[in-house]
């Protein structure tokens, strides 16, 4: 019984131990898949616990097991883990160690989080690497990407293990046969990327698993593949810009539907695209080449192209060039060791 | 004179030559600077030039130099700069060159025009790698984030030339002196990230450049810096990335938005926020580890911490673990080598 138990750090996250006590509570009343307060095991300083619930109407029955210390948002996971040996999320791993719980939620400090499970649970049999997966669900169509982060230094052997854990995670809980596994990259070819890309392809391909080979950006929101595997820093990177730019398109989308309210109109989409179109650049500028280099998008119409033509205009008459060669000169402190 | 003239690959792109050619008399009539035909060499396929200025009002006096092939969107550029000696990318870079032409513009296959300009031109003095510039303007406050794929091979001395590069392309064409120079990585801390990252980071902090430091995804759209470096795979990723995310959200927002037009009311925006709302899933799992663990954003709200609970309870009761560790000793073609 207390392995299907879920041990909650209660104490880490912005709006702790509020919106996780809260969060429990919504967990034993959901219309499908309702849980037992007693398969909820709370992990926090139990005197703010009881005094949410005092405030709250009562806790209904959910285990609670005293963690004195919390670990910080901002602190450094390796050293906190260190310095704070009674932490709420050490609390949680020692609580899966002892059969007390057998999962644990945690909204806190990512790489405490990380670091706490992987050094107290150690991997599953045959695992190299754990890795962070998220499912984006956006499309009507879930995407499991990993590693978003929990693993930097990846070796193609560790991504094809994502590959496998994430077809397992796909089929065991979404349904999915044979999830078809990408590889992030940045070209179809097998010969694209880095070293880490060609050889992880290669090992992906042989491997058994539904290999759907490269993908990219817009592949993920096509839906062309189940499970789409990298290594942690780009993982990372590409988790938090995806962040950043929904939740800055999201505020731009309800300001502009806010602003056109009164006087609904059509005309909100064609303020919207102006605003968010994020190839109204017009071009790239290849920097650093002898001569002045504008490279568009291969699907510019004549706006676009007009306004690279802009671009190249202004480059030349501003001199960028020159003032890159007097830049790299007076910045020159990597100019020692070969390029 | 023709150093201040734009070669034009009137061939390169998807809706060539016509976007092309109307992307160049576009240009002719901006309010703001307007670009005489003149200063306009139109490469390409003349006949094809000449038809559409047929049915289009006439050539209004652009120069056109002839180019008889074309490298197609998908070909390998290394291969298609060989085989194809007359194309038109070729022709620009040619006319640089020839001195007939200071800039070039393209919107056909990004490979080839970084591959015919870099072994054309070669680089700018002082200049180990070029790099690609795209200046983000969506929220208001201009971005320059380089290189978005020129480099996949990037050295420290490289991101620290990109951030020289990139701060006197922003203070020329955007009057932005001193930009402040961001390091894309995965954490604040100088320690954070690849090996690339760390040593980037020393040699910038050490530059003289307005360095500000790493930034992430979310930093970027709070305008955290004006340049922000990254080698040229992760600048690749990231681009197309945001790409597909900004494509995705607001075909996601009008298809909403014209769903509610009838009837409108502040309904679209809860529709809109459900739909497009990343952090729905809950959690992310931390696939790999001897227990089942969710790690959830430090920002979540009660309904986000049900979900994870939820999310938790799921993956015990579907026995996601024992399938992982079934899973990877099925396909175990990685384990000869050594982790």
């Amino acid at each position: 019984m207390t392995k299907s138990r879920i041990a909650l750090d209660v104490m880490g996250g912005d709006h702790a131990p509020g919106a996780l006590l809260e969060g429990a509570l919504l967990a034993t009343k959901r219309e499908e898949r309702a849980l037992s307060p007693d398969s909820i095991l709370l992990v926090g300083d139990e005197v703010a616990i009881q005094a949410w619930f005092d405030a709250n109407g009562g806790n209904p029955g959910f285990p609670v097991q005293h963690a004195s210390e919390v670990i910080e948002m901002d602190e450094s996971p390796a050293k906190a883990l260190r310095a704070k040996r009674d932490s709420s999320i050490g609390g949680c791993v020692k609580a899966i160690r002892a059969g007390d719980a057998g999962a644990l939620v945690c909204m806190g400090n990512t790489g405490a989080c990380v670091g706490a499970s992987t050094l107290g649970l150690g991997t599953l049999e045959g695992v190299r690497r754990p890795g962070i997966a998220i499912t984006l669900r956006m499309t009507g169509h879930p995407v499991t990407m990993l590693d978003m982060g929990a693993n930097i230094a990846s070796k193609p052997e560790h991504l094809l293990q994502y590959g496998v854990m994430g077809s397992v995670f796909m089929r065991d809980l979404f349904d999915v046969k044979e999830a078809r596994v990408g590889l992030l990259n940045i070209g179809e070819e097998p010969s694209k990327g880095t070293d880490l890309c060609k050889d992880s392809h290669a090992l992906l391909a042989d491997s058994g698993l539904n290999f759907v080979g490269n993908v990219e950006g817009p592949d993920i929101f096509r839906s062309a593949a189940d499970v789409v595997v990298t290594d942690g820093y780009t993982g990372n990177i590409t988790l938090k810009l995806m962040e950043g730019l929904s939740g800055f398109l999201m505020k731009t989308v309800v300001t502009e539907i806010q602003a056109h309210k009164a006087d609904w109109s059509g005309d909100v989409i064609g303020a919207l695209q102006r605003n968010t179109d994020y190839s109204e650049y017009g071009g790239a500028l290849l920097l650093g080449v002898n001569g002045t280099v504008v490279i568009g998008h291969g699907r510019s119409d004549g706006t676009a192209v007009s306004n690279a033509l802009d671009l190249a205009g202004r480059a030349l008459q501003a001199d960028v060039n020159a003032h890159i060669v007097e830049g790299c000169a007076a910045f020159a402190s990597g100019k020692e060791s070969a390029s």
